[in-house]
């Protein structure tokens, strides 16, 4: 039992029968041809030789099939954390050097052993501390700035930065370098892709093409446009005319890899690990969890950060860089009919056969063709409308927002995070440290008490009662004494103070001391303090208190209660 | 109207009578006697020359009196953050220095800033993150701290540390060369301070003395010591046997000082003064509330920042060093009948005439002395009843309390009062990133729900009624996801999920969107999500939410309707 906890394989393993196998062939078949050139792709975004991206798509997925909860989820190199990759290791290596690529194994083992020790001592929770704001804002930045990044291959130029101000200024300084041919097939190449996700499906549909093909057709895009463009390289010899192509592949099997653990590489890297550890789990489980509730499945988010520790560390040590569950191929591989992880195993061995076998066919393949399909398929993740959403429902959020989009652009993506989460706690904090304090009277007729500023209520001029709509803890108590020092010390005709506590959850040791000392100072003012409505976990813990001793007045079960007694 | 808030001096000005003067008087003169000997300490704890501790008296209680609301609060150099100030310091210049001198004023001078900046903004609240068991922790450690490093002045030795472990090495390593004669004078000064405190009230009482007259002897006490072991020094000449004395101090009222503004130096002050800041306004606001409370008075925490900062700047241009708002001096005010702040101005008067006429008689007042006052008042703050008590009210707090103390000993008072800071606000988010949710049944006969594992209730197989005890914010909102997929997905009688949202004070976007998230995932499974007793400024917000529009269920008044209407 405890055994198929860390190991989900066993508890669908015993189950395969000749039918899931099928399925999960066919899936496999689909998700493979899909992966080849968006695996390449992304290993071009991260800094990497194509290859990385192959072989960073099979032994993860072969691990993650073992640990993984999610019987969908298809795990490998994703756009934001090949950016991230490549955002890390900019500042400390150069791009295409050997350390450059060690440095990558070295960043997938480090958030692998990250992800791992998260997973063993159940701190998933941290991740919940990326808001689902700072988040929408962090990859719609995100999405702008690999788009940018990937226009010198369109252009085929060079150009460099992390931040969307520098790529602009580099790309404008380069941009009399541009390579007319390679600029024709770029541009091509993505307006072709627009139309395939734009047009094409409208086409079809008109011309009474099922919804299966037409599904196939669209998803056909990106190979169709590799191997058109790749065959017009080849045709005219365009490679001679500047065009820059992958060029030679090493036709192999992944690599046994080992990742540098320079302590002082390892000191720089810890940061970005971290970051891309929480960023590609918040986007892996929430695809995890909207594929699972379509087949009432169970997730275990503990687990998932294991399955996701186990396939970074198996992407460091097999020429791979850090990989996450990503959204596009994990919809295709639900959607092709796979029912079992297994279905991931066999798009590893699929794409094992690409790297051995397929490699010499992508020589010719130019890399504006693969920033092509970078900047389609991250162009679908930019969306501003978050930005209106926070802004209409709360300030906090639209700050939360804002910030994160504008320091992302402006300062990379590391910084843009981390400034989107300190804020968004510290607006939290703000808010619940000025809680919302109503004072209530008893409607007539009834035993319910209300906000006099809101209702027609009936008042006693001895009697102040205050509902707190907050726990109560450290950054809100002396708000509450400050508050109610004001309320009492001008109103000579108060005799009693009444706190309802039906909203408070919770009450730390500092509020418990602010109770104490409102409790004296108002004893000194000749005004008793009660308390009504207290929560029971709340009075478990008050129980024992020197606070309820020293009380000058009585807890009430009801504020109804309260007032009656006092009267 | 608006200039009396800023100008609380225009309230208290215009009715000041005869009788007021009196009583402020009386009150000014006990408190000068008081604050001799204590000024000249603290200014030797801060590392200063003794005359820096009463300029620091002087110039800020006078602007304290014409900006602050309290009408009693006594603001000068208090033992915590001349502590402070020491081991903000003694990073940078050299002690004894003339730079040391100057870095002390530019300190004064950008917590003063800090404090006014904060409150023209209102930002009072900055302060509440420190919570009541890191203050106790902290102020405990200090004290520690403040005791040990004034053994070297007892023993007359050399020894330096602004954490435990080195000054205790540092004072071993030195043991040998202490001077014989200065280690009885401190010994016996330490000696007769602590009989004072413990010995000579009960003695007096015996006797049949008056209290007021037992009050003032106690007072009394380190007057009597500072005058009985220079006069020691004195006529025995020891000053020529090694003990150290104060010596020429000038005959000068405040002098009127640059403070440094080098970019360096502030960028390096800049975070001790910001913990500097919010220590001291901590210590003093709450001093200043007891004390109103006591005659109902109000205290505004937002004028009280405006009239520390322009003490802290008074302060730093005129010789002194950062300053706050003290204790024991304003207990003894109070006390003494000060009625209106015009007390601390005749204490100012008061101690500008010992600064003009009385150095010369303490030229031979040993600093054994002062040590010995500072350890016998610091060591009433050392109090680990905080560590108990915190560990019978909760974990969190315990935790908080025991980092500050053991941080704060171990490396020193910055390290210690942040690390104390961070992991409050972490563990309180820890603790609110899980929130207590029930699932609740009703109590047969009543339209009570209750907890199905602590009370006998009525169930339905087909719906789930869920009670989050907590705001729905992003640091939660996943939890809530998991919590309510694992709940459904593996039973297949459900058909319902009710969220009774009575202890929901917010629902942030984040968790908005959750909820949105959770609607749709039980929508797949065919389950409805409805909501009950949601609260009025929630239910605002949401009103015109796309959420309520998508939503499967209903949102009802109350649980019971929900029940009522689903059977």
């Amino acid at each position: 039992m405890s055994l198929a906890r860390y190991l989900p394989i066993l508890t669908w393993g015993k189950d395969y029968t000749r039918e899931t196998l099928s399925n999960d062939l066919i899936a496999a078949v689909i998700v493979t041809i899909m992966l080849i050139p968006q695996s390449l792709a992304y290993a071009l975004l991260a800094g990497l030789p194509p290859e990385a991206g192959l072989y960073a798509s099979i032994a993860p997925i072969i691990l993650y099939t073992v640990f993984g909860t999610s019987r969908v989820l298809a795990v490998g190199p994703v756009a934001v954390v090949s950016l991230m990759t490549a955002a890390a290791l900019s500042n400390i290596v150069e791009q295409g050097t050997m350390g450059y690529a060690v440095a990558a194994l070295s960043l997938a083992a480090l958030s692998g052993i990250m992800l791992l020790v998260m997973g063993l001592f159940r701190m998933g929770f941290v991740a919940n501390f990326l808001s689902h704001p700072v988040i929408s804002g962090f990859i719609t930045a995100s999405g702008i700035i690999i788009a940018a990044s990937q226009l010198k291959h369109i252009l085929g130029i060079d150009a460099h930065g992390h931040n969307l101000l520098d790529l602009v200024l580099s790309l404008f300084q380069h941009l009399p370098e541009t390579n007319v041919i390679t600029a024709v097939i770029g541009v091509f190449a993505t307006a072709f892709l627009f139309w395939v996700r734009k047009g094409l499906k409208p086409l079809l549909q008109k011309l009474g093409v099922g919804a299966t093909m037409t599904g196939v057709a669209v998803k056909a895009g990106p190979v169709f446009v590799v191997v058109a463009t790749t065959l017009a390289v080849w045709l005219f010899g365009l490679g001679d005319q500047g065009v820059k192509i992958v060029g030679d592949v090493p036709q192999s099997l992944p690599p046994l890899t080992l990742p540098s653990f320079s302590p002082s590489l390892l000191g720089q890297l810890l940061l970005p690990a971290f970051l891309i550890s929480l960023i590609g789990f918040v986007e892996s489980i929430s695809v995890a969890q909207t594929l699972a509730a379509k087949k009432r499945q169970r997730i275990d988010p503990d687990q998932e950060l294991i399955g996701l520790g186990a396939a970074n560390i198996g992407a460091a040590f097999t020429g791979g860089f850090p990989v996450t569950g990503g959204f596009s191929r994990s919809v295709v591989n639900f959607d092709a009919g796979a029912q079992t992880p297994a279905a991931g195993a066999f798009t590893a061995i699929g794409l094992a056969i690409a790297a051995l076998a397929l490699t010499p066919l992508i020589f010719f393949l130019p890399k504006a063709t693969l920033a092509a399909t970078i900047i389609v398929a991250v162009l679908s993740l930019v969306d501003f409308s978050i930005l209106k959403r926070a802004w209409e429902y709360s300030l906090a959020d639209f700050s939360a927002v804002l910030a994160t989009i504008v320091l992302t652009l402006a300062m990379g993506v590391d910084v843009g995070v981390s400034a989107g989460v300190v804020l968004s706690v510290l607006l939290h904090l703000y808010k619940t440290s000025r809680p919302h304090i109503a004072e209530v009277g008893l409607i007539e007729g009834t035993e319910h008490f209300r906000n006099i500023n809101r209702h027609e209520v009936q008042t006693d001029p001895r009697v102040v009662s205050l509902r707190v709509d907050e726990s109560l803890y450290f950054a809100n108590a002396r708000f509450l004494e400050d508050f109610i020092q004001n309320r009492v010390a001008g109103d000579k005709n108060v005799r009693h103070v009444i706190l309802q506590c039906s909203a408070v959850n919770d009450i730390d040791l500092s509020a418990l001391e602010s109770l104490e000392m409102i409790n004296t100072r108002l004893e000194e003012m000749d005004v008793c303090l009660h308390l009504s409505e207290v929560k029971g976990p709340v009075m478990d813990r008050l129980r024992d208190q020197h606070f309820l001793k020293t009380l000058t007045g009585n807890v009430y079960l009801s504020q109804f209660d309260a007032l009656n007694c006092i009267n």
